[in-house]
Order: C-alpha cells, then structure tokens, then sequence
C-alpha cells in the first residue's frame, strides 16, 4: 500500500528569525500521518514571492499535497494569496461568502470592516475556497495535475480547526487513503523507561502491520498503536485484542483510552459518582483550578478554589492553623493535609486537595530545595499526602505538580496504587 | 550591505511524523539574527541519504552556511555523518580528542563505553570537529568555495552549547558581520488591521534600512523594527527616533519595549507602586491567577484568589447579594463589581480584579450568548466594569478574557483609555 507524500510549507520570516516556534508543523504532520498521509518535508521561507514559488515547484516535484501556512493576513508583507494567484494562473475576485464572514466577526467585536480585511475576502478564481470560521482569512484549495495544494493561516487555532473541518476529511476523499486505525492508551505515573521495559515482550510479539509509538508528554506517556489493513473489522478486532493484552500488563497506570486528558478523565469520574471538588492551590496558583475547568461542564463537580499565594490567606481563607505555618512551614505535609481538609470543609464538598511548594527558580533552601511540592487529597474518611521532588524550572513544576494531583484524586478513588 | 545568508537542515523522521516539535530552528534563527546572520529557509528532511544530498544542494545554491542538526547518533538510522563524509568526499578517521570527550562521558556515568559509542568519534578527515562537552556525537565544520557547513546533534541543550561556545564566534570571525539591532514594542487591546491602519503612514516613511514586523499573539500585537547598519551607534539612534514616533501615534496601546509579557509588565508595575492585588475569577477557572504567578516575585504583589465557580461561592465567600444574583444573573456588571470590589477588602489588597462570563461551547442564551463576559477592577477610588464579546471557543475565551483584565488594570493605573 503506496502511501500518499505530503509536503508543509510555512511562509514567515517571524519563523525564519526565531520569533515564534513552529508548532503548526509538528501538529499537522501528527494528524497526516493518523490519515496515511507521509510527510517528507517541512520547508520554511521568507517572506519573497520568488522565494514561496520555488518552495512550490520543489514541493510538488516530490509530493502529492502540498500543504501552505502563513502569509494570508491583512498586512502587505502578506503575500501567499497572491503569489498562489499568480502561480495558478489566475486573478483576485470578491468571494462574498467569505466577506459576509469577516463581517460577521467585525460586527461582533464591535467594530467595522477595514478596507484591509474586506480585502481578505477576494480569492483567486482557480480555487475553492476553505471557510475560515475563526478569523479573517479564509483559506485555498487548488488542484493541478492530480495534486492538491490548500493554503491555511499561520495562527495556530485558525488552521487546526480548518484542518480539522475542512481538509483532512477532504484528502481522505479526494486520495482514496487505505484504512489506519489509531488506538490510543493513556497512562500516568509511570516514566518511559519503566514502560518500555514493562511492555518489551508484548511490542517484541505485535504483528508486523500493527506499530507501536511511545508519545511521553508533560501528563504521562500515551501509547498509539497504529494499524494498516484493507480490511476494517478484522483490523480493528486485532487492536483491541492488544490493547486488552495491554490492561493486563498494566491495569492501574491507564486512565482512559482515546484522546483523554487526564482532566478530563477526573471529571468523568467525579461526574459518575455524583462527587464535588474543591482546590486549594499555593505554588501551583491557579494553575490546577485552570486544567480542572478548561473542561466544559467541570461546573458539575468543580465548586471553586481558595489560591492562599500568601501565609496570611492561608490562615485567614483556609484556617490553616498558625502554628502548623510556625513548626513546619508553608511547604510541610501538615500544612498541605490542613489545606485539603478545610478547603473540603468549607466548600462543602466530598473532595478537597491542595498544593504547596517551591515552584522556583528562587525560594529554596539546604531542607527544601527548589522542587519541593507537598499535595494532599481528603475525603470524608481520610487524608492522603505525598511529597514530590521535581527540578529548577519553574512552569515545569506547576505542570508536574497539577498532574500529580488529578493522579492523586484517581489513584484515592479507583485504589490504583502505583505500579 | 548584504547580510550573511542561512539555512538551517534537521535531519529526522520524528519531526516530519510530528512525534517533536523542532524548537532548535527557532533558537538558532533568533541566536542568528543577533549576529547578523539571516536564515532563508529552515528545511526538514527525512532519514534518506538521498534526501539529506538533495536538501545540501539545494541549500548551498542559496545560503553561505548551511547549519544542520540531527541524525548524529549511534543506531544505523542515524546517517548524516556518512552522508557528509560522501558529500565532500572524504573517509572517516579516528579522532582522538573526541575518543577520550566520549570515554569520560560514559565513565563519568558508571559504564564503559559500547563499541557504538566509539564510532561516534570517527569523524570525516576533511571536517574541523566541534567540540560537544555535553554529549557523544561531535559537530563537524566544513569550509568549502567560501561557504560554511556545520552538524551538530538534534539534542537541544547539546546543540545550543555548541552553538554558543563555538559556532556562533566562529562565524562572526568568519563572515565579519554587519550590524543588526532589534527593538521589540510591546502593544495590547488594539486589533492588528486597526494598528496597520493607524501606522500605515509611519510604516511607508521608515528607512530603507529599517524593517517593521507585525507580530500578532493571543494577548496583543509585538512589533518589531530590525535595522542594518555598518555604524551600530548611528542604528541605536535612528531606530529610537522610530520608537519615539510610535510612542507619539500609540501612546496608549504600547505595554512594554523589549521581549516583555503583559502579567510581567503588570507585576513589574505593581511592583514599582508598591501595589498589592487580588483577583475573583468565575469563567476563568484559575487561568488569570496562573498568568499572574507564571511570574517568578509574583508574591511580592499577589495574594491570592477566590475561584468561584459555584453561584454558592460567589455568596459564600465572595459575599455577593443574593438579590444581586437573582436580579441580575451571575454573569452581569453588577455581580462582576461585587466580586471585585469585595475580594479586595476581603484580602486587603489595594487592587480586586473579577471575571464572570459564558466561557462555552454550552451554556448560553439569547440575552447572553457564549462569549458574554464581564470584568471588573476594583481599588480604593473606583470600580469600573467592561463587557466583552468574544467567540464560541473556551479555551481562546479563557485567554482572551484573562488578558483583557491585565489590560484592565494597565489602563486603570496608567490613566490609558483605548485609542
């Protein structure tokens, strides 16, 4: 099975100088690859029409989609629509559902068109225009000789959700992709290596059309196992027999199968058992409260959070006793366990946990040095604390920290102890 | 003066397959910059002899140094090394110094050293090693008709030290470098096409040798003037003139000059006032308190924070009027007020800052549709409320909202009003 070759080209000197990271590119290669489409290369250019038409001519002497972001705002250092005009052979002619559009996102913010952004409406006539329900710039879709080259903007959200709408659905059609089934495990608490080891054997026995992908991340390490086959039902029976062999081999490490965050997986499980929670947050300030709710519904479960940045509102908010601050410190296990307790107490929730630390770079000392992170969970029966040891990076260990949390709530409410 | 010309060559299937975003090409593009150096195309490559030769050539035909990075490890999909001794026909020959580099590496870890890891110190005899203090695979300097080639391992802190240390000095002594100065200005709370408008006359009358970029990001729009000049103190000049123009057409949009965020320019303005703050969050979940402590001092100013995400809350702890809620609703100026001007006597803090909206996708009605979202500022003097209107996407909502409340409270102690 011949997979079809596709090429990103993303326009911009702002990548070029290193103003912003690529992050579009590594993006779109993922979901290319879920559709058994083959990236063989990722070329950034400048700003300069003679520079993106010969990026195209390489491109399209080596792959079959050509996939183009950046370049389409209102400014005139913006150039890719009409460089894509003149390559295509063709002019700029107002596509009015586009104008109604970016009207339409004027109006809601308040303001009136700019004659710049009625001018992101006119499209070159040779191409079918990708709906951009996000901002001002619609995106292209040209086919020449049996290749299909889609122009998309360079801001992140905007391409991911034409991408999402629009084109991938698109080239599956238009290329006749085989069938690629993705599974995908989510494991927390366990580090890559002790994976690894863990899984040997099962990876070692998987057949050969079946692959296996370890994708670490800041929440834990998914597994994908990605599946090539004409036949659809036969592959997607022998994926699930692996990733039943899979919960054999490490049942308390799994938090949910697909793509599921683990925020998302604590809301299920709250939800499911008609809990509430409520947060107290020191160094993670407000960060745990933020993955908690960018879960749409977490009002369900989620009651609030006390953030006690400062001792005095720890005392005050969440009565903290002063002497426990006194004897141990902010970052002790007595004072997290209180903050657990009394968040519970006074939100009246079923859940209460709490965070207190060193997040850094500055703070630490010989006893607790930079990474030191006390989090507690309490329930109506009992209070669970751990210490965690992390490093100098100071969002790194917010991010760790939040994670450990939602773990903590998990393991405490399915009795998954660590493996 | 004609700037030096670059590119940059990553070598590796993880990156086309999206398995890693490339942060190297972005590090290197801005470290580049610095010395006058330009890149004109960054170009991601496949595990292929054939393609890395074809990239090479393509590469050369533009640029005087052709930087690549990747593929210098020990396993056998690790080719650039002898793709390179090929390119420029020569053999590999034992390097000694890099022999012993390796072998005190691998002791210093508690191993002897594989015959794998020998092989890394076989370098092609036309190369001048790069010294790698940080890892096993050395770079290679090849000079050739004037033109510059370096490898350099994918592993970024490996890469950025050789860089630092070696390449970047190298190459200034090399190509004897103009020079280039950047000035970063930071602006928030003006839509980049309404910004185009209003600089469109400036931009037109900058000198030839002073380039404008409008970097658009989620909390407002960097720009950014590159100038090149032989005379350093004469640039230094002309670009502050440019920057003093700006200051007399925007004068109220700009935040910040330099690589500056808006919750540091906010902290650093607290700071300096000796203003302490206290922020009541409903739709953002915790998101502007985590703004706020990504800062690392944010203590000095931050005290904390009353997520309430429950209507239950709001009353409870933020002492919001029932009758307030029920006449009004949770998302309204009345309430967004209460909570401001409450948590700020609450905590003590000069400064109360609230959010209460629809963050979506669900939740909305006709009255108030997602996006609807109030914000308040609270100090001593005043409260003053602000409706925004935003889109159906919660996240972007969250973010959105969390930056308009700094803004809120720049233009609150700043006296700015929006242009």
């Amino acid at each position: 099975m011949k997979a079809v070759i596709a090429e990103i080209i993303t326009i911009g000197d702002e990548i070029l100088f290193g103003q912003i990271v690529d992050t579009n590119s590594a993006w779109m290669g993922t979901e290319l690859t879920k559709i058994g489409v083959r990236v063989k290369q990722i070329t950034s250019v400048s700003d300069s029409a003679e520079h993106i038409v010969q990026a195209l001519d390489d491109a399209r002497a080596r792959a079959e989609v050509i996939l183009i972001t950046g370049g389409l705002g209102p400014t005139k250092d913006d150039l890719t629509k009409h460089v894509l005009a003149g390559y295509f052979h063709t002019t700029l002619k107002l596509h009015e559902p586009s104008l109604a559009d970016v009207t339409a996102i004027f109006k809601h913010r308040g303001h009136e068109v700019t004659e710049l952004n009625r001018q992101q409406a006119f499209l070159p006539e040779a191409c079918t225009p990708v709906r951009n329900v996000l901002g001002t710039a619609p995106g292209m879709w040209f086919e020449q000789d049996g290749k299909v080259f889609v122009s998309m903007p360079g801001v992140p959200f905007e391409m991911k959700r034409m991408m999402t709408d629009t084109v991938l659905p698109q080239l599956k059609v238009y290329f006749k992709t085989p069938h690629i089934i993705h599974k995908v495990v989510q494991t927390v608490g366990i580090p890559e290596s002790i994976l690894a080891a863990r899984l040997e054997e099962w990876e070692t026995n998987l057949p050969g059309h079946i692959k296996l992908a370890y994708l670490p991340h800041l929440g834990g390490v998914r597994l994908r196992l990605t599946g090539t086959s004409n036949d659809a039902a036969q592959l997607e029976r022998e994926l699930q027999q692996e990733v039943d062999k899979l919960q054999h081999i490490i049942p308390k490490s799994i938090f949910a199968y697909g793509e599921v965050k683990l925020e998302e997986a604590i809301g299920q499980l709250l939800k499911e058992r008609g809990l509430t929670i409520a947060t107290a947050e020191s160094c993670t300030g407000g960060y745990l409260a933020h993955l908690i709710t960018s879960i749409s519904g977490s009002s369900a479960y989620y009651q609030g959070s006390i953030i006690a940045y400062h001792n005095a509102v720890k005392v005050q908010e969440l009565r903290v006793k002063p002497q426990t601050l006194q004897q141990h410190g902010a970052v002790s296990e007595a004072t997290v366990r209180e903050m657990a307790e009394n968040v519970r107490q006074k939100f009246g929730t079923d859940i209460g946990v709490a965070t207190s630390g060193i997040a850094g770079p500055d703070g630490g000392t010989p006893d607790k040095p930079v990474g030191t992170i006390w989090i507690a969970y309490a329930d109506k029966d009992r209070t669970r604390a751990k210490l965690l040891q992390f490093n100098k990076d100071r969002f790194l260990n917010i991010q760790y920290t939040a994670t450990a949390v939602l773990n903590l709530v998990r393991q405490s409410l399915t009795a998954a102890v660590e493996e």
